[in-house]
């Protein structure tokens, strides 16, 4: 109970800049120091662990663009939670690739 | 700092049945709890309030269907932060809308 | 069949400025040129209809902050269809209204 | 222009189970007949390519757990393209991991 699988997607808005990366990079350093599972994709990161410390990792990332100098963030999470049984970042893929005989 | 306008969506997989309401009605009887503005729409419930806040309603909310019964929760939270000035679910609608000239 | 209803969120990046609401307003313009249910509200455009003109709507909409001048665009498209029983903007709200005593 | 870098999640709702992978599995069989790069992750499939045709892929991907008895689906969309560069799934993960010395 209370692991979950997570993804989180924290963007800056009105920076002047198309690119988001030095934004995201940072962010990214922030939710590698909570001891979660983390897996950064091309659309956003990938978190596996305890919900509570999913949401304290978030709300700290949120922060971030804020500390570069950002005047508006947008902070979208969505979160995944069993309770039948255990689920991971590696099962889920795996459940779906066996299907389809990946 | 710290007011922010949310969207969250918070729905049980595995009951078993296409009506969602129930479940969805609990759990806006939780987030109305928070002393947060709250607006219910046909995609979901914004909240307009202190972050902190935000994210302890969210936090309970998503427990609620596994209260009622649900073995799997996916829980949605988008987060709007702007601190170069206020900005409410009012303000947001309005500033489009005088825009429009509704 | 085929009716839906939808969430679409259409923000631009790296235009400079905090303020989104010049955009949002143009693209609330073209989301109301297709003959659909809108519903503006502080988090997006709830939409009511066909999926098909949904995704037309929508497909067009995607344009407008590149023809305001945006080199970047992100749009989010959260679409909810039951072939059970009609749903709409109305009926959603409704069901959950009733189940709260609102 | 034109090329994109998208995430697609399709769930059912209402099936009495809560395992998804039978359907997810559909779901990205569907999604693998477009031409496009395709990345499935824990939390949704990954897409890259011509706009157009990831609107195409998603539409048919949607009707898929019709087609496997769902009587209720939601479906999101994000959508991110630039048009001062090309984007895609290596170079978006690739431009943040070198700012983190990964």
């Amino acid at each position: 109970m209370g692991k979950v699988v997570a993804e989180v997607v924290i963007v800056p808005h009105g920076t002047g800049s198309t690119s988001l990366s030095g934004y995201v990079a940072e962010v990214e350093k922030t939710l590698r120091q909570y001891g979660l599972e983390t897996m950064l994709t091309p659309m956003g990161t990938i978190l596996e662990g305890d919900l509570d410390v999913v949401l304290r990792a978030v709300r700290a990332a949120h922060e971030i663009p804020f500390d570069q100098g950002a005047l508006r963030v947008g902070t979208t999470l969505r979160i995944d939670e069993r309770r039948d049984k255990d689920i991971s970042m590696k099962s889920k893929v795996r459940s779906v690739e066996e299907k389809l005989g990946d």
